[in-house]
């Protein structure tokens, strides 16, 4: 994995890709949970990539390349991408080692509904929770902070008897959840260690897997 | 494709689809958007199944198969699926016939995003438009009905210079915008005639496809 630009050279390259050759991954990233998805993705199917991290400003030039105007953008020869789950069916397609669906269509349907419903009922809480300061709605967050401690808590059992989540492979389940547990950190969720110890000992685990620690280098 | 239940025999078989042999797509829909996607879905790559239509009513065991509580619900063999997206991916990998995603990675992950963007910008609004009398906010729908006029006028050139959206061989966009624009019909959203003609060129045409037309019947 290299990694490039000062947050001040950014600009200038933001728009000549070209610098990197054709069939390298160009990775604009910040420090937030979809960017950190993405390099723990890259970074468990050992991809290499360019990486160029934007700490807090956003050269006007990328809503060029995503008119949401969101990070993380992912480049590869002609395509442009900028949603997650698009992103990681791209990678699971294009480099299918490191494979992180299972091979049946009807497992593959699973882990798919398991991830949608990890994005639907945990991520969209953090998400209330991980907003930037200036958006940050106390009360919501409040709420959010409750409801998600509550619904850990009630699943946390089901971290317990597999190495990875509800499986004895790593999978795009722990690629979403491991990043999302790792930013949670700081929430003070109020979570009692006895009710969620599998929960605790999964994540302990995951953090310190390698792939994982270098996802969270920036330099 | 057959069709079955009166809507009066539905919550005597709901949790008996051992009536329905192992191979056969069991499918539990209302008159909403999402099950009419799947079974415009279901009619364009030639799946026959069997129907169970729900028209108000919806029984108390539907929570075991789905715990979101929403239609449309797909079953195969042993797996129960109710998000559009994934079934759609599990019918395009079990039943490669009648594909509705290119062949390559980079024009199924352009394919994929398009798909998703149609979802996040006009889906978003036009649900609420189509919401349930009881759920319905006026000054919400009022608002989503303008904004949704205008992107539709802006973007209607998109619909210009191929026989399907962006494209010339049916896909995956157009299953979901066919059965949105045909449900929008009622909705009177403020478009004028001569500034969206390929919009409603795309539409019309699309409209009288057998596939579409047998997706619309529910006896």
């Amino acid at each position: 994995m290299t990694n490039t630009s000062s947050a001040s050279s950014v600009a200038s390259d933001i728009l000549t890709p070209n610098m990197v050759t054709k069939n390298q991954l160009f990775l604009y990233a910040d420090n937030g949970y979809d960017s950190l998805v993405v390099r723990y993705l890259l970074a468990e199917k050992n991809l290499p990539y360019h990486l160029s991290y934007l700490s807090s400003e956003r050269p006007e030039d990328l809503s060029d390349l995503n008119p949401y105007g969101t990070l993380p953008i992912l480049i590869h020869a002609d395509i442009i991408l900028y949603e997650i789950n698009i992103i990681f069916e791209y990678l699971e397609e294009r480099h299918p080692h490191h494979k992180l669906l299972p091979e049946s269509p009807q497992q593959r349907a699973t882990t798919r509904q398991l991830a949608w419903r990890i994005q639907k009922d945990w991520l969209s809480l953090g998400r209330k929770l991980l907003l930037h300061p200036d958006s940050f709605d106390q009360p919501s967050a409040l709420h959010a902070k409750k409801q998600l401690a509550d619904s850990l808590t009630t699943l946390a059992p089901l971290f317990e008897h597999k190495p990875f989540f509800m499986s004895d492979k790593l999978g795009w389940c722990d690629i979403l959840l491991v990043p999302l547990l790792w930013q949670l950190q700081e929430k003070n969720l109020p979570l009692k260690p006895h009710l969620v110890r599998p929960l605790l000992n999964y994540q302990e685990r995951m953090f310190q897997r390698e792939s994982f620690q270098a996802s969270l280098q920036v330099s």
